[in-house]
């Protein structure tokens, strides 16, 4: 717990929780606080409401766990999407990524996490009954599971698999291999085996 | 301007708003968004709170022009602060090192800054108006010039001095040598050189 030397708890206060954020150690908090302070008008009181703001009225979707003020959320309202298809992934920032390369169409399912042994994560902790739920509707064909390519990830991906495996749908997976623009020999002897089974003809 | 897949105004405010904090790029905003989201109660609201609360809390003090709740400050109002010395230093953030080294006892006087002929910066941007008043006190011994040891630090103690050569007042600065704990081999030239020049009796 910092404390500034002028023993000024409201600013302390803020320095400290300044210091939880994600990217900002105690002495970078220290130096935003400052920052802050200084653009009070163009800054400060914007961020204090912008806060204030998403905390009351972004929520996580019902069903499927996506961020947003609308609930369900406007990608699963959207008529638009294929609903035959969903995509499963760990974290809202996942579901982000893939909407920027703009080529899935499906629908999303965030479990919130990966399995873990280790910090006791189990599957009740994770959004993935709700998943089996949604795998049951007679409109879906397939499931594509898109957790990250970590030993965690990977856990997670075969637990589900075989959670659906009684059902008649298609479960995928993303491919593994030689990413765009990479160079072979940069790359970890893991992925070009990978990529190197998964050869596909020209 | 970082945009959100999932067209949601609120939360791509809050990341843009967080990626102005010195210490966090468009990346890590995003990502700092996300786990201020999973902490809503933790973390969200008090920082929302506490941002709040400073701004409209903490000014800077009129007459040093350290940040406090109070004005004048509390150090300005300390009886027991030595009022016969004080110590220029560019920004709050240096009058916080200066009182964590806990052995300056005298008061401070925060100019805001440095000349700069490059980013635009001269005398009137600065409070220096405000310290050459205050050095015409007369129970004022000593102005110790704290400015940190850059071009345009130096620039400013130059002219800060000019503006003081007519009163009766001793104008130092502080000591430039080896830092304690550094080793020669890895000093520059330029603080070896000071150091070997200001050399003092053992």
């Amino acid at each position: 717990m910092y404390k500034t030397p002028s023993n000024n708890n409201e600013l302390d206060h803020l320095i400290n929780l300044l210091g939880k954020i994600p990217g900002l150690g105690p002495r970078s908090a220290r130096r935003a606080a400052l920052q802050l302070i200084k653009k009070k008008d163009s800054l400060m009181r914007p961020l204090a409401n912008a806060l204030s703001s998403v905390a009351e009225n972004v929520h996580p979707c019902s069903v499927c766990g996506n961020l947003d003020v609308e609930n369900p959320c406007h990608i699963c309202e959207n008529p638009k999407r294929d609903r035959s298809i969903i995509c499963v992934i760990e974290d809202v920032a996942d579901l982000w990524a893939l909407e920027r390369g703009g080529s899935f169409k499906g629908l999303y399912h965030v479990i919130g996490g990966t399995l873990s042994a280790l910090d006791g994560i189990g599957p009740d902790d994770l959004n993935i009954r709700s998943l089996i739920e949604r795998a049951t509707s007679p409109e879906l064909n397939e499931i594509i599971i898109a957790t990250n390519a970590t030993v965690d990830g990977q856990t997670t991906a075969h637990y589900i698999t075989e959670q659906l495996k009684h059902l008649d749908i298609t479960v995928s997976r993303l491919a593994h291999g030689v990413p765009i623009g990479g160079e072979l020999d940069y790359l970890d002897d893991g992925t070009l085996t990978t990529a190197l089974n998964s050869r596909r003809p020209f």
